[in-house]
């Protein structure tokens, strides 16, 4: 394993997009994985890509459509559930273990030693395998399974949104992570639709980080 | 979670029916679950769903096609592979964690506390994520994974294959095991091609065992 590589777990969002440009100030090589599913996939995927081309970064979309199958209603009715549009909005348990787990065996075929995944604790999401005691264990068993010596790298675990957006700035990317990521529940890029809970926490974190800057009220006109 | 309910990891082999029925003695409830991808898998599932039906249990049947996005060409290649027919033999790596992160978080779906995998460290298969240690590891993350406290038992982890037909023996199964299992790599069910390593493993254990117990010479005609 290359220990120079990183494979970036990467969604187009505030914190993935952070997570790659730490990656490129830190290692020699970086490439990205966009893990597609449910709904929303298509918008996502077209922000992820749009970002991975700019930067020019080798970027693997792994078609994840196979997850509906452990959703409640797959189950109860015992039949595959439709991959495009069709999927309900449905828990399926323990998809960051599964999402880490494809991109463990991913880094072993492109040799990259570290993979870079940008799940908090701090802004805790409710799913228990975004916690840092998950994330140890996991990168204990993706070793184990492979006899390799991978490390799982999150740069943001005991971040929050301002000190996220803290990091983003120190790394020269805040406005383009502003303006060209996708964090909104509405599919809205950059401020987003201002409402949902998704653009609440990233606006927010925005907002104290600006002021904390110097740059009081910027956010004043949301959505522009 | 159950914890008197266990869900087997099941492939319709050897290994995986001597746990099935090594559940349906220990537990209340039983369900099935097998992993259909790559070449073989048509004659495969059809044993599995068989063995299923005959002993009237629920029998989850997940498509792992995706697992080709992972093979070393389909990464050259940037594309997915057919997945009916066209998929080589190639490696993917910690295809057990994968598989092993699937039916953990299917276990969660149906509420079964105990999740079975027929791996074994003393035949060793040359795959890191078979042995004991991985097991241990893996069983910690799904459970982490999940905020539960499920239980991945490992009834062969140090059996040998003679071991493993001594199980069966003393459940009873030996004849069915021996007659309905599908191991043979030429897809030849019960004692197999004979010739093949996964026979020839298979039926030397079978041959040692029964020796052991006094019926010298069955194997005498392989296939029979």
């Amino acid at each position: 394993m290359n220990r120079k590589k990183a494979l970036v777990v990467f969604s187009g969002g505030q914190d993935s997009t952070t997570c790659m440009f730490h990656a490129l100030e830190k290692y020699d090589e970086v490439e990205l994985v966009t893990f597609m599913y449910g709904q929303r996939h298509a918008l996502e995927i077209d922000v992820a890509r749009k970002i991975a081309e700019e930067h020019d970064l080798k970027h693997h979309v792994l078609d994840m459509g196979l997850l509906s199958q452990l959703a409640p209603n797959a189950l109860t009715h015992d039949m595959p559930i439709e991959e495009d549009g069709g999927m309900p909005n449905t828990f399926v348990p323990a998809r960051n273990m599964i999402f880490l787990s494809f991109a463990s065996a991913l880094a072993y075929q492109i040799k990259a030693g570290v993979i870079i995944t940008g799940v908090s604790q701090t802004d805790f999401s409710g799913y228990p395998d975004c916690r840092s005691n998950f994330i140890q264990s996991m990168n204990l068993t993706a070793n184990l399974a492979m006899d390799e010596d991978f490390q799982i790298e999150t740069p943001l675990m005991w971040r929050d949104k301002k000190e996220t957006w803290a990091m983003a700035d120190r790394l020269g990317k805040l406005e383009y992570i502003r303006e060209n990521t996708l964090t909104c529940y509405e599919g809205v890029p950059g401020d987003g639709c201002g409402t949902c809970p998704a653009c609440e926490l990233r606006n927010a974190g925005l907002e104290a980080y600006l002021k904390e800057r110097g740059n009081d009220g910027v956010l004043s006109n949301p959505g522009s």
